[in-house]
C-alpha cells in the first residue's frame, strides 16, 4: 500500500510534466500522495476500494477543491471496478451507495458534489455493466487529464504578467497538492519559468495550518524553483525592503465584483501590496466563480482552537484560552491587479471583465 | 531549585501588584519566573550563584531587555554576596570578573550593560567590602523597584488614551514578563483596566517565536484579563469586520524621528490600523529612545532558519529550504497615532513631541 519514494520519484519522470501529482489511475488503482506526511516523507499509497478513497479524503491524505472533486470520481471509478453486478439496476445500486459514501466525507466542497455527479451521470446513461465500467474509468480519468489541462492554460495565460527577475510572494497553498497536478497559483509560477524568465518565490509560511511552510515550499523545491519561507509577520518587512515584486494566491470562492475568499491573511497580504505598489494577482479557473453570491451572503468557517493553541502536537498556548480562528478572508476588488483564469485575464473594473470571460459580455 | 506554583502563587498575593514579577531579590537569593517553562507550567527558579544568573540569561529563563538589565545587577549583587574578598582592591576584581561573565550572556542588549555599570559604578565608589556589599545589593533592589515604578508611571499616561468597552490588540510580548513587573504595553493594558474601564484584550500569537501565544496570552489571563489568541494571519480579518478598537505595543528602539523599532510584524499590525482607521500606540520608557541614530544607521538582526522551520521541536518545513526570519521590523512615524512613556504621551509630530519629553522642546 506504500511505495518508497524512490520507486515514486520513477514513476514521476514519464509524467507529461514534473511538477508532484497528488492524484491518478494507474492500472486500476488510485496512487496519491500522502499530504498528512509532508514534508517530512514523500509517500504514495495506493488504493483498489472506494472505501478506502473516502478514508483517504476524510483524513486529508488529499486535500484542495479540485484535487478532491477528481479523487471522488476515482473513487467511484473503483466502486464500478468491485461492482459484482451482472444487470444496470444492481449496478446503479452499487454507484450508488459508493457515491453516498464518499460525498458524505466532505459534504461542504462543491468540487466533490460536482466531480460524483459528472460520474453518476455517466453511469446512469449506461447499458450494461461491462461496459459502463469502462465509460464510467475513461470519464474520471478525462476530468484528472482536464483539471492539468485548465492549470496549464491558466498558467500560460498568467505567466505573461510576470517579467524577468521577479521575485513573487505566495500565500497557503494553491499548487499542484491542492489540484490533480501542475497547480493554480502555483501553476503560473511554474508556467512564468518554463518560459523562460527566472524567477524566485517568496512562500509565507501560513499558520495555522501551514501550508506555506508543509506544502508551498515542499512543492516548488522539489520542482527546482528558488523558493524562501518567511513568517507571516514577515510580509510587510519583505515588501517596505523592495524583496517582493509581485504577489499571486490561488482563491476559494470569487463573486461577480471581484471580491475574492481566500485562505485567511491574503487579504493583509493584498492590502499591504497596495500601499507597496506591488501588483497582486489571483489564479483559479472558471469553476471557482459564484455568481450569485454578494460578500454578505457569505459566511466564512470558524475553525477548531486547537490549530492555533498547538503546531504539530506540541501546546503553544495556555489551556482554555480564547481563539479567533477564522479559516478565509475576503480580498476586495480594488486590492487586485488581475484575476487569472483558463479563459484569460479579467482585469478592473471587475464587473464586467468577469461577465466577458463567461462571454456574458458585450 | 524550582518552587511549586502553589508556593510561588502564594509570594505573589504579597506583592504591590498581582501582575508576575519576572525577577526578584528575595532572602539574599534572586528569584525568576522560568520562562522557557511556559505557557505550560508557572516555575519559579532560585539562584545564588551570579553564574548561574549568566546561564539563565543566556539560555532565555529570562528575557525582554529592562527584566535582563535588572537580573544582570542581581547577578551582580550574588557576586558581591560571595566574594570572599577583605579589600577593596580584590573585591573589585572579583566583581569585574562576574561582569565579564554576566555581560557576554546578551553582548547586543543595551539595557543589560546599562544595568551592570550602574551597579559597578557603585561597587568602585566602595570604601570597604562589607558596606559596598550591602550599597550594591540596595541599587540592585531600588533597579527594580524603579523599573516597576516607570511602568506603572507609563501605564496610568497610557489608561487616559482607552476607553470604556474598548477592544486592544496587542503584537509580540511587551509585558509583565519582558520587565520586572507590570510591563510597558501591557502595564498600559493593566493600568486601563484598573482604573475601572471594561476591556477586552486580542494578542497575536507572533510567529516564529511565539511570544503571543506562549507569554501575552498566559499573563493577561493569570490576571484575570480578557484575553483572545489570533494567528498573525487574523490581523486583517479582525480589523475589517470591527473587532478591534486600538492597538498597543512594545518597542526595542525608538528613534529621535518616531521610527519605532520592535518584533517582526509591528509593521503590518500598524499599517493595517491606519487603513481601517485604528488608532495604533507605542509604550516604551525613555531609556528606549535612541536620539543619535538615523533609519539607515540601523541594522535588522536576521535571526537563524530553524525558528521558523519548526515549532517547539517539530519539523514544520522542508529540510535546507531558504528562509527570511528577520527579529524586528520598523514602524514609520506616520502610522502611529501616540508614543506612550512614563514622562508622558508624545504626538505627531514626533521629532517635535519627543524632544520635549526629553525637556529639550521649546
Amino acid at each position: 500500500m506504500v511505495y518508497s519514494t524512490v520507486g515514486a520519484t520513477k514513476i514521476m519522470e514519464t509524467r507529461i510534466h514534473p511538477s508532484l501529482r497528488t492524484v491518478e489511475w494507474k492500472d486500476n488503482t488510485v496512487v496519491m500522495v500522502d499530504q498528512t506526511k509532508l514534508p517530512n516523507e514523500l509517500v504514495y499509497v495506493k488504493y483498489t476500494d472506494y472505501k478506502d478513497v473516502a478514508e483517504a479524503i476524510r483524513n486529508l491524505v488529499v486535500r484542495g477543491a479540485p484535487a478532491i472533486g477528481v479523487s471522488g470520481a476515482f473513487g467511484l471509478a473503483l466502486a464500478a471496478l468491485g461492482s459484482k453486478a451482472s444487470g444496470m439496476e444492481d449496478f446503479l445500486k452499487d454507484m450508488e451507495q459508493a457515491r453516498k459514501i464518499l460525498f458524505e466525507t466532505r459534504p461542504t466542497a462543491v468540487n466533490l458534489a460536482w466531480g460524483l455527479e459528472r460520474i453518476m451521470n455517466v453511469a446512469r446513461m449506461g447499458k450494461d455493466p461491462v461496459e459502463t465500467r469502462k465509460k464510467v474509468i475513461e470519464e474520471a480519468k478525462k476530468m484528472a487529464e482536464e483539471d492539468i489541462e485548465i492549470n496549464m492554460r491558466m498558467g500560460k495565460n498568467g505567466s505573461q504578467l510576470f517579467s524577468d527577475n521577479d521575485t513573487i510572494m505566495t500565500h497557503c497553498n494553491a499548487g499542484a497538492l491542492a489540484t490533480v497536478a501542475y497547480g493554480t497559483a502555483l501553476g503560473v509560477i511554474r508556467a512564468t519559468k518554463e518560459s523562460g524568465k527566472k524567477i524566485r518565490v517568496i512562500a509565507t509560511e501560513t499558520r495555522p495550518v501551514m501550508q506555506g511552510s508543509r506544502l508551498t515550499a515542499f512543492e516548488l523545491k522539489h520542482d527546482g524553483i528558488d523558493v524562501s519561507l518567511i513568517p507571516d509577520t514577515a510580509v510587510g518587512y519583505s515588501m517596505a525592503n523592495g524583496l517582493v515584486s509581485k504577489v499571486i494566491v490561488g482563491a476559494d470562492r470569487i463573486l461577480r465584483t471581484g471580491h475574492v475568499y481566500n485562505k485567511i491573511g491574503t487579504y493583509q497580504v493584498a492590502l499591504m501590496a497596495k500601499q507597496h505598489g506591488i501588483p497582486f494577482y489571483v489564479a483559479a479557473p472558471l469553476s471557482t466563480f459564484d455568481m450569485k453570491s454578494t460578500p454578505k451572503d457569505v459566511v466564512i468557517e470558524q475553525r477548531k482552537a486547537s490549530e492555533v493553541t498547538g503546531v504539530a502536537g506540541r501546546k503553544t498556548a495556555p489551556d482554555d484560552i480564547n481563539v479567533i480562528n477564522p479559516a478565509f478572508d475576503m480580498t476586495p476588488p480594488e486590492l487586485i491587479a488581475g484575476i487569472i483564469t483558463e479563459a484569460g485575464v479579467a482585469r478592473p473594473p471587475f464587473e464586467e471583465s468577469i461577465k466577458k470571460l463567461f462571454g456574458q459580455g458585450p
